[in-house]
């Protein structure tokens, strides 16, 4: 198998693109327990899915299953790994060095899943200057600087709400293509930059909510 | 205004509940800058969005605009805050001490919406009988005894994907109602808990898609 030949840049659906990783996971649990195969109809059992469902994600991703058996475990690990974007390490700046922004600077997982956070900036002179897991933290004036060193194209933005369009600003004219936006305020983008939105606060919301209903 | 006679229990739809915090970081700003009241067209204006959605969405949240000022933004606030869940606190365990779930213990912010992690849970014996950020880490097995000691009914999920399930199902037989799932597993719980899915790598492998379609 060439992975380098499969068609990744194909527009793969948002929901599939949701649900590619659930079917990842249950893939490297049931490698570890041995098995050497794995069909969407194990998949749908084991996540109480539709198997149908399972199918038509996987006809999106180019990967050859065999009647019966199913697909090869070790290939559609490769595959999916590659497609979500895992395989390959994408470096990355992080802006705010709050409580949320020290907190994932600290969490080395991401790395396991290809982002590599190579630098962090802040104004706070309490914590300029200083490094937090071996990543350092720079004055944000030195962002243009530093993005001249570094090939870097994905900015996690972590700043309080009141900065969050003005830093998003500072990072596209510096050249950042893609924003990992951790603020529960929504960021204006030209339509070529890729943002993904990931409020805690709003995951929270939703929890709540869920739960006064269940009351 | 009397916020406890108001109907949060009334089912608000999910795509609502995402945007609502959009509106009231929004208003927060805007508050800040002085204003007294708010508009959906003022937000609309701000967020780039069609002003339209906007007063659907607050149309399922009581709160009472004046023809031409808007709303009166302190009210505003408040309403939101309330139905976001943001002014009560809700006690959470969180199970799994690694590196995304230390990384949430350190993170001081949740709190600010209404989320305090009382205690964690691990079987590592280099962590259990730790703190991190005044919060005690505990083995697991302690968990039962802890959740009678304690009102909690939100569980934070954060360990490796292949005890995810077992540790979902001793949370639920312990009490827990709704879970924070970080993994990128699919936890299969009975109908009546809250399950609300954070993963990060799911956000990660949409960003990396997203941002190899521009290259």
């Amino acid at each position: 198998m060439n992975i380098h030949s499969l068609k990744t840049t194909d527009k793969i659906p948002e929901p599939t693109l949701r649900r590619l990783p659930w079917y990842l996971s249950n893939a490297r649990l049931m490698k570890e327990n041995g098995e050497l195969y794995i069909s969407s109809t194990q998949i749908a059992r084991e996540l109480g899915m539709d198997s149908s469902q399972i199918s038509k994600d996987l006809s999106y991703v180019n990967v050859n299953g065999k009647p019966r058996v199913g697909y090869e475990i070790n290939e559609f690990i490769e595959i999916l790994e590659h497609i979500l974007g895992f395989t390959e390490i994408h470096k990355a700046f992080l802006f705010g060095v709050g409580s949320l922004g020290g907190a994932l600077l600290a969490d080395s997982g991401l790395q396991h899943f290809g982002l590599e956070i190579v630098a962090a900036f802040d104004i706070n002179p309490q914590i300029v200057g200083k490094e937090i897991n071996h990543i350092p933290i720079y004055h944000t004036d030195e962002f243009i600087q530093k993005m001249k060193e570094e090939k870097v194209h994905i900015g996690v933005l972590t700043v309080p709400i009141n900065i969050a369009q003005e830093i998003t600003e500072t990072m596209i004219n510096g050249g950042i293509q893609a924003i990992w936006n951790f603020t529960p305020f929504r960021i204006r983008v030209p339509e070529s930059i890729v943002v993904q939105n990931t409020s805690l606060y709003a995951h929270l919301a939703l929890m709540f909510n869920r739960l006064n209903l269940n009351k």
